[in-house]
């Protein structure tokens, strides 16, 4: 792949239509470490090749680009005048294992997409703006090689915690050589850091990855609200022992015991306000002839405010463990990720509303987002708004991930619509 | 590793005492895969290394070598005249992962150490006996690397499925692959096969792998009938969606159903007659915020008669598929081992029961196997018979395995009492 064209020496691409948007997310497919389906986690090459095609559009776009120490991909255009705060427009473009195409995709390259809008026809609009505007391409929201979610935004709103270089992946890699391995310099990863006060606000377009937009039959929806998740390594730990001899009151099942944990959790979860999920688990020695000694398994929970969750943890936490108790195993957990609910700023909001209600929806629906998004991040330096694409029957996080293209669209004009509000704004404040 | 020292050309260690039995299981262990712990699996490196070693031994106990088509390592030392049915003495040298050093091992060292105590002291009784004395070190019981258990003594026993040259290890290569890889041929796996006519009879001494000679504070005793088992691949397919964003009423998730369906076998498990264990799981695609969407994993079913455990295996069925019908998810299941319970012979139940009143247990006790052994494949081509030594807290398939030495030194004296039973009772036949 050669990537040496600029908007310099060859001519624009128009990539403002809902098309060429989803064009592009299907483009970004090819850089997938899988040949079965698409999956590009953070700091490998995969990643590179997707910040480089995203850094390539984005100079068509006319923005001035660069790489941070973290691995985002940023691009910059100007305001009225060189050198103002900037309104930044993004999402992510790393992806959990057998991904769909546009959870985080869609809101990078429907970010570039608006800068261009703004640009086009003869009027720089950008060049009007009391903002700079930039675009990033967040390099790890998920965590699916790492299992911390948000690194790359982390890294932006000054959050890198020095513990996280010891994360390993599933080959036993950790984060601080995988920065090496990339290019980057772990010494200088809080570079990448942003100070609030360069920042008028972060804006992300997403696709709703719920039904409810589907639901209620609407285009778009303005969040008011990002649940905070918290992750958790639960462990069971009991006997490994040969699965013939072993009679059932000698026995200390460890997988057992995590079945009963996992089925207490969805209880719990499906009896409260929450959701909980169970996503991946490992078992040792993992011989179909030995009994279990020790499984590992993985919780995300969230709700939709923070005590909510945290009395579904502490309820799934004992139970949990007395039962493990009378089966003489040992319960344990690690939490690795925290994230505390992050509202949308009620002027944030108020802007994707005017953008939503210039397609002709005069109701916005209002949504509390499940899933998390960097936005939760970059809370901590800016006011945050996001604007919600409907997608295919709540599908996310699977290659039946998917949207239409008329939605694409509305949701262009109601983000470009947006951009222009929060500059209205900027102008009376 | 050097193994070029023979019986020719170095003086015979003295294998026959129970500390230099202990001693050469505890040498096997540096055959490892694994720096952490034992795990020799078939047709790698270190099967072939403990295949070598074995083969030393036997040389050095005056058995003549060889490695037969499917990695089985044998030794054979003629009786009374050259070229007489061989009485097979036995186990095997592979292992689950995380393994203790005396499952299978102790039988083949032990076995190795009978022929060499038959021929010592000046008078050969080998060459007095009215059979060959093979010692046989079988190179695939466990099934931990394939998934099929008794690969190696299927070969000897001519019942080689020939579907079995697909089975993929966990990194995707197939047995005829690692047969290939190995310097075996697989087109001639079928020379591993041996005539019934050739065989007296097999006889296997190996640890108990369970409490009962313990709680009965025996040493030793004599097994009449091996439990069948039969080995499944279940799979709960259900959908992957995004963790958050997916509402419980639309979740279908295969980890949930997995879990309700392992919990719903150690239940049938524990009510019934049988021993049940789920060893293995995988899901897909496994990862911390995404719902699964698929989960495979392991079933291992034993009870003391085929039909009780065929009884189980129905309820189990019908009551997993039943639960995963009203959560919305597909229940499969692929039987990839299936042994009929093999009892032993009586005559050779005599021989071994003889063999303990030997070393001054008057009433030697019966147990019936709750594990697999090679001898139910050998049971196919020969009449069997199995001594078993007891175990420290009936612990197996777990670095914890030990044996006692004075058990050892029983056991060893047991079972060259066997043999010579064996030779009366063939004498008189």
């Amino acid at each position: 792949m050669t990537l040496t064209r600029t908007a310099h020496d060859a001519p624009a691409l128009d990539g403002t239509t809902a098309a060429a948007v989803l064009a592009r997310c299907a483009e970004l497919d090819a850089f997938s470490s899988s040949s079965r389906g698409l999956e590009r986690v953070y700091l490998t090459p995969e990643h590179a090749a997707a910040n480089a095609r995203a850094a390539h559009w984005m100079r068509e776009a006319g923005l001035r680009t660069w790489q941070d120490a973290a691995g985002n991909v940023w691009g910059r255009r100007e305001g009225r005048e060189p050198g103002l705060p900037a309104l930044v427009l993004g999402s992510h473009l790393d992806t959990v294992p057998d991904a769909g195409s546009y959870d985080g995709m869609l809101g990078v390259v429907m970010a570039i997409a608006v800068v261009e809008r703004l640009a086009r026809g003869g009027r720089d609009r950008v060049a009007e703006l009391p903002f700079a505007l930039e675009v990033v391409g967040f390099s790890d929201e998920e965590g699916a090689r790492f299992g911390t979610a948000l690194l790359g935004s982390k890294a932006v709103a000054g959050l890198w915690d020095e513990a996280d270089w010891d994360l390993r992946d599933r080959t036993g890699t950790t984060l601080y050589r995988a920065f090496r391995e990339f290019g980057l310099d772990p010494a200088l990863v809080h570079d990448a850091a942003r100070p609030p006060e360069g920042i008028v606000g972060y804006l992300e377009a997403h696709i709703e990855q719920g039904p409810f937009l589907e639901a209620a039959d609407a285009s778009l929806g303005y969040v008011t609200t990002i649940a905070g998740a918290r992750r958790f390594r639960l462990s069971v730990i009991g006997e490994a022992r040969h699965a013939g001899g072993t009679p059932y009151p000698r026995r200390r099942d460890a997988l057992v015991g995590a079945s009963e944990a996992i089925a207490t959790i969805e209880r719990i979860g499906r009896g409260g306000d929450g959701i909980a999920t169970v996503g991946r688990i490992e078992v040792w020695p993992g011989a179909v002839n030995v009994i279990p000694g020790r499984a590992d398994f993985s919780l995300d929970l969230r709700a939709e405010t923070d005590e909510e969750r945290d009395a579904l943890w502490l309820r799934m936490q004992a139970e949990i463990g007395d039962a493990c108790t009378a089966r003489g195993l040992r319960f344990e957990h690690v939490e690795h990720h925290e994230a505390a609910a992050a509202p949308c700023a009620p002027w944030l909001q108020e802007a994707v509303v005017e953008g939503i209600r210039s397609t002709g929806d005069a109701a916005p629906m209002a949504l509390w987002s499940r899933a998390g998004h960097d936005a939760m991040a970059m809370a901590s330096v800016a006011d945050i708004g996001m604007l919600f694409v409907r997608c295919f029957d709540g599908i996310s996080h699977h290659p039946g991930e998917d949207v239409r293209e008329v939605d694409v669209a509305r949701g262009l004009d109601a983000f470009e619509q947006t951009v222009l509000a929060v500059a209205r704004r900027v102008e009376e404040a």
